[in-house]
């Protein structure tokens, strides 16, 4: 049995280096894209009665890798995340074969202690003295987590009889991330007592505007229970300001939550954690090491600034059959989560952490910031693009747009969109678009900093050229 | 670089095969255990500045490895899970490789494909003819999304404006998972409008219970919205009886959701799915793969009967910078997710299956039946054992009870107890244990189907030996 996982293994292995290295050579589409009708008819999706075998699993795993969007290639410039690392790979292999659930001590040794120390040296980082945390399953459940540390705070009463009125009502930014609506959904608060604050032009959340809708909250006869301030906004890239945000929710007595799910971990950057100066301010801060740190999805932590409130808020009865009151039961982690099982997700930050430690992380977010200084002076060169919005970290938003074209502003957004399915389609490029104060912006993220200016020139070539046949046609 | 990654890929998969083996060697202890103080001391923790370089994390993972609990060893029977399947770690490997996110299908072709192939495979296995479903982040996660979408049926206008009654009340057995009170703490209806209706002498819920329960809470003024049963509950695996539950939701038009996050999966067996009759009444359904079918830690769906529902309850605005209208949209899974980033958890379950196939799992099912049948006849022939529960699945509640001894039953609580210890702290075997009626019941699990009926008598010995020593000190 042995050698036979061994032979399976060792070929996995060399499929798995074979697509890596396929990602890095650039003649290697960023997909072959296939629409979902398409792919349906292309890929054997269907589950026998009688098992394929083993052996059978390797040409399976090959056609997978290559129908999937090679995310580490560095034609991907889609998402908040993107690039590979071996540590991550070994972490989650290592995580798979040991299989074990983070609720107790008993069943995940380890992997408690080093939970914990992540824990304990985000806190630090963040300037939390005596906080606490958990790992969750992504930014959106950290912010939701937070929302209801903040609600059963107001409203010690909600865990146990529930929410019987509609008066609390939480501020965010008019930029900040769509999860703030899903936990207001979720905790009963309703989406409609999410107040988004006008942002100023660099895209901040406006304080000035903040303090007037938490006052006219207040003559509304409502409760202003949560500040939800982002730091790395997800179009733009905007860090609100936390000294001026946490000195308003502090004269009106308002938990202040940090979603710092993308831009969190520039506080491992000497040269640019001044963008978060003030964190040490906030309640909570919601942290993704999945993104900025480039490690494997998902890999996530809530950070809680007083030690003890998870508990508070998060424990229910019933947990008799499972935590145990032993010399370790603090150590059970379960009773502070919102999951039962839960995967190992910590392994794979720590060992990286191990291997490229703190500075490497610096380095690495310096780095990401200097490429998006290239880019940026780039499009500023180019007079057939236009910066759409001045990059404070490192999403840069932009668009074709040639000085001698008489384009309208209908017209430029239709090319944009054409320009952007032309590079999906035959795989020259992935990077994303969103709406931007009403126009169409191309957002290119820089999160994975194995992509070089060469690549970049390479990007940028291919966008040209694609405008061009589009307005030529 | 790619020769760097080569080697070390190459030694992380010797050292995970060392492990594995070892596991499977008697000699091997489950666990060496160490207390958490303890371990702290012993393994180094530390996140150091300065990186220690690649190749130092395979001595780092061979430590880590050493002082796990090992879950696939043939003496790990403390949870609900357990045993090693090479295809799910062949999946990890792959995703981990080909990191992606399950939001839109841009990013993740294959795997929303893949995804979607297994929801429409599970609904057609409870019945749900026009079913949809997602993949979430475990039963706990699974049971509140579905009380959430019972909650927005019955009160629509949650989403957007909150709760502001405490009149909803839920119904679910004694015996029933802690996750049913987590979720009425999230969702705002508090967990004392969890009614919890008293199970009969087998453990299942009581259906004229249930029924008094509901009559009860409707002259009270309350609105009955939920029923949760249970398929497999965690201390005594016993299964709820839907189609008896399912005559009184319907009577009274209350939603069904049938936590199957344990027993869902016997389902595939001819021999057992009996135990689920009536489950396509249901209105929801939760099942973990990585339980019962034995692929790592997480696997789970939320199953739901009428098509539609989650974007209904789980859908927010905010979202075009990620969804955008073309030919795929319709298969962008965040949109019907309470999750934005989300891992892959379906190639791991979706290639198990393809090697093992659908009769594959029937046979794993039917032999741990089997091994609990062992079992309980083994614990009725030895005078020194007492089976608790009569098994109805494959969770064994028991407890050293010897005939001619003449303990108290605080003295049998305490022994049993320190068997327990004594085998954890030893490393012979992990097993748990849970109050049961007020006495202390030792709770075997079968979940791993290469435990052998010698590795039985093995456990069984050691546990005789222990309680003698403990007993004669």
């Amino acid at each position: 049995m042995m050698r036979e996982q061994e032979k399976i293994l060792n070929l996995a292995v060399e499929k798995i280096l074979n697509y890596l290295e396929e990602n890095q050579n650039p003649a290697t589409p960023v997909v072959n894209y296939q629409s979902a009708n398409l792919l349906q008819e292309n890929f054997d999706l269907s589950l026998p009665e009688k098992g394929i075998g083993l052996e059978e699993s390797i040409p399976i795993i090959e056609s997978y890798l290559n129908h999937t969007t090679r995310t580490s290639s560095p034609k991907f410039f889609n998402q908040l995340w993107g690039g590979f690392e071996i540590t991550g790979l070994l972490a989650e292999m290592v995580t798979s074969a040991a299989n074990t659930s983070m609720y107790t001590y008993e069943v995940a040794p380890v992997a408690t202690l080093i939970e914990l120390k992540l824990i304990e040296t985000l806190n630090n980082i963040i300037g939390f003295n005596n906080g606490e945390g958990v790992m969750v399953t992504g930014g959106t459940n950290a912010n939701m987590i937070a929302m209801l540390c903040a609600r059963n705070k107001f409203v010690p009463e909600a865990k146990k009889d529930g929410l019987d009125d509609k008066k609390l009502v939480a501020f965010v930014s008019d930029k900040s991330h769509y999860s703030f609506l899903k936990a207001a959904n979720l905790l009963g608060i309703g989406t409609s007592n999410i107040i988004k604050v006008k942002s100023d032009i660099r895209n901040r959340m406006d304080v000035n505007a903040l303090e007037s809708a938490i006052q006219l909250a207040i003559i509304d006869g409502k409760t202003p229970f949560f500040v939800g301030a982002t730091a790395g906004t997800t179009v733009a890239g905007a860090f609100d300001p936390l000294l001026d945000i946490a000195e308003v929710t502090k004269k009106y007595n308002i938990w202040l939550h940090v979603d710092g799910s993308w831009g969190g971990p520039v506080l491992l950057s000497e040269k640019h954690k001044h963008l978060l100066t003030g964190s040490e301010l906030a309640d909570s801060f919601a942290w993704d090491a999945h993104k900025l740190m480039g490690v494997p999805l998902i890999c996530s932590f809530l950070l809680v600034k007083e030690k003890g409130t998870l508990f508070e808020v998060c424990s229910s009865g019933g947990t008799d059959y499972i935590f145990h009151d032993d010399e370790n039961y603090s150590y059970d982690l379960g009773k502070i989560s919102l999951q039962c099982g839960r995967k190992v997700d910590a392994l794979k930050l720590w060992l990286s952490w191990k291997c490229y430690g703190t500075s490497g992380y610096g380095a690495r977010i310096d780095r990401l910031f200097e490429l998006t200084r290239y880019v940026t002076e780039y499009i500023r060169d180019s007079p057939d693009l236009e910066l759409l919005i001045e990059p404070e970290f490192v999403n840069i938003c932009f668009r074709y747009h040639p000085a001698n074209g008489n384009f309208s502003a209908k017209e430029l957004d239709s090319i944009n969109l054409e320009i952007r399915e032309k590079l999906m389609r035959s795989g020259q490029a992935l990077v994303n678009y969103a709406n931007y104060n009403g126009q169409m912006a191309i957002r290119l993220i820089l999160a994975n900093p194995e992509i070089t200016e060469k690549d970049l020139d390479g990007f940028f070539s291919s966008f040209i050229q694609a405008a061009i046949a589009i307005t030529k046609s």
